[in-house]
């Protein structure tokens, strides 16, 4: 077999076999194809697209390419979520312990990444003492009597799609549906899923744009999922606003124990129950998703969420007192708010310059080595929707820098557009994606 | 600028602007931008395409990425040929005597290069002595004296042509036409020409097996020549069937003299007098073609030509002596015919199977290191259109090994197609493109 002729073969629009994709996937992870004729391959890809069986293939090509994790010693189904990425988005540290309270294990691995804000292992640290280093051993143990643990990924898990996407990324082959959900799900499945919720974000603070698109990319992945043998159900949530009321690490966690104890920001909850209602029905916990959220909403109610939050942190080292005491956690030294600069309702909040200011308040890293400042972040005081009177709070800064502080005022000032006329509030979900077919709400 | 976007903007169907070509052309050539880069903007440009304006942009940008030829010293219009590559093509050795007997500069940079047979300094190597080594001074007053000098190419021409070429050959982004006129026209160019006639090759023995790509690519090469101030002409011409009836190195340059006495094959002194008119007509000798090519029959009839190419192989310390006693020529040890199958009609000899056999005899080099056998080849007794007895030999092979023979012999059979239906000779100039449009014959 030459990588020859599987480019010519795909740039004339010709389906590569699956042995074809094994080559090359096996032969670019072990160096022995260059750069340059995957990089080729990758744009005849974007141009010629792969068929249904091609992307499954290349999924467990870069599956394959690496480690895999073996849960198969956690008793039941190991349902993971995968969100697409947003703004302010503290679900996993609410949805982990709902789940978990409702009986169905939450073994996940997770990392720190860059972004506007830090990752959930870094929003977990907010809890002084909290480790993600431990044994599998532990990890296994801790799933099986608690239902929940969060470790770090020490394994190499589809190297083959970080050399790919590490390619793609400098040749402008990322956008393409095939290539995008076969490096989301690789990843899922390798880290041991049996199950995958997928939460697709759309909208101005979504990397999907556009509606359809969402649509579509949650379609790739759910067949993926399918056609691997990982039952995959896909929700296609708002992201023209950011998701609750707090950007930011260890405002995020507040934002999350108070959804735990049942007064969080109404979207945020709604997703959060969405979402675990999935994951309850994917580990044949309930018969449906109107019975699993039934669980849930019981699950908060009944106060089993938040003590499943003690219990979780409790066991990773982490000191819970700051749940029942959140004076506890560190605060920022300037806490101001933003002013809104005219009456009006608010129609749009960009959430990617939301996002943007948080970062510039150090909450996030631009690279990797970037320390992060638990404590900074804004917090919306209004979302789309709502009235706001000239002079009233939009938004609190958490601040440890007045520089900083005043150029995110700019910011935020700027992500707000409000106008004269009433508007809407928006719908959080926009539809369900299963094997079956699309559902639009 | 960042080559990133140079490739999204073409991926997305945009054009580069001359700024963004210098830029990655530049970037490519002194190593600034990686192979991985290139390799997805080729792949990007196959199927996005390059408008007329971007490939002259790419071809001067080559040009300018290396050492530039200059022949302001020789006086005239330096109208330089290019072929696009056939089986038996020996033009070069007929036109350049013809065209400098006329009056006209023959300031010729020449290379070994790979194929069925040597190219045309190893032929000219077939003069003993003869040699293409020589100062750039001494090149230059020989074409202002005898009009005609060859000269091996050791200057780094167009160095940004190599390094893509050699990256698309391994990445399936070779038959793109704007990518292929290009690099030829950047050689050629870069090779100090005013003028340029192209001969592009249509048929089975041809890169353009197809006469309409082989119109489009002489379209885009002759845009180029024009677009760039240099007046450049095309012609369209048939590589069905080997050109003349000699494929070898020895072997072709006797066919030469013969044609320059005038007693050579039709189809090659048919071509030689069409290429060699338009030459006549770019560097201002003659008004119209028609002019031009009774000034070129009239060279041949007078002895001019023939002459002219002693003058030249003695300038360039070569022994003369066999033009007049071909026998002093070197031969090969088996010379032995092959016979026809059946009795029939020439319908079809596949010039590359052809080519191949002569390959095999030891004609051409494999490798760049690979020796020449000046004196193998096959010399064909029967064309397309033509009748043959059985038994009556096809063609007459020239070896120095019985083994390789034998296998030339088997090769040539197969390539002949012999019926019992008359066939018609095949035209062999298919028609002339200009910078006012294509006129098929």
């Amino acid at each position: 077999m030459r990588m020859y002729d599987l480019i010519m073969k795909k740039r004339n629009g010709m389906e590569l076999s699956t042995e074809e994709i094994n080559f090359f996937v096996d032969g670019y992870t072990k160096g022995a194809i260059p750069d340059y004729q995957v990089s080729a391959l990758m744009m005849a890809i974007y141009f010629q697209k792969m068929n249904k069986r091609e992307t499954a293939d290349l999924t467990m090509a870069m599956v394959n390419s690496g480690e895999t994790i073996d849960l198969s010693a956690i008793k039941g189904k190991k349902v993971d979520k995968h969100s697409t990425g947003g703004v302010g988005d503290t679900t996993t540290l609410i949805l982990g312990p709902i789940v978990a309270a409702a009986g169905v294990p939450v073994a996940k691995m997770s990392g720190r990444g860059l972004g506007h804000t830090g990752g959930t292992i870094d929003k977990l640290e907010s809890f002084k003492g909290f480790s993600v280093e431990m044994p599998i051993e532990k990890f296994v143990e801790d799933v099986n009597t608690i239902k929940i643990s969060v470790v770090g990924q020490t394994a190499n898990l589809a190297p083959a799609d970080k050399k790919l996407y590490a390619l793609r990324d400098v040749t402008a082959t990322v956008d393409n549906l095939s290539l995008i959900a076969s490096s989301i799900m690789s990843k899922k499945i390798a880290a041991g899923a049996d199950a995958i919720v997928l939460d697709v974000k759309t909208g101005s603070g979504a990397f999907m744009k556009e509606g359809n698109s969402a649509f579509e990319l949650a379609k790739e992945m759910v067949d993926i999922g399918n056609n691997v043998g990982r039952n995959t159900i896909g929700v296609v949530t708002d992201m023209d606003q950011p998701l609750g009321f707090a950007v930011g690490n260890i405002l995020e966690v507040e934002e999350a124990i108070d959804t735990l104890r049942g007064h969080g920001p109404k979207d945020l909850t709604e997703l959060c129950l969405t979402l675990g209602s999935h994951m309850l029905v994917l580990a044949d916990r309930a018969e449906n998703a109107g019975e699993a959220r039934k669980i849930l909403q019981n699950v908060i109610k009944s106060g089993e969420g938040i003590k499943k939050l003690k219990e979780f942190v409790t066991a990773q080292g982490g000191d819970a007192s700051c749940i029942d005491n959140p004076e506890l956690f560190e605060k920022a030294s300037i806490i101001e708010p933003v002013l809104a600069p005219q009456d009006g309702y608010v129609k749009g909040i960009k959430a990617d310059d939301i996002g943007l200011a948080a970062l510039v308040l150090g909450a996030g890293r631009e690279t990797k080595e970037s320390p992060i400042d638990l404590a900074v972040g804004v917090v919306l005081q209004k979302k789309i929707g709502d009235y706001v009177a000239k002079g009233e709070p939009i938004a609190i800064i958490h601040a440890n820098d007045k520089a900083k502080k005043e150029a995110a005022e700019k910011m935020i000032i700027d992500a707000f557009n409000i106008t004269s006329e009433k508007v809407e509030a928006r719908a959080l979900i926009r539809g369900i994606v299963t094997k079956n077919g699309i559902e639009k709400y």
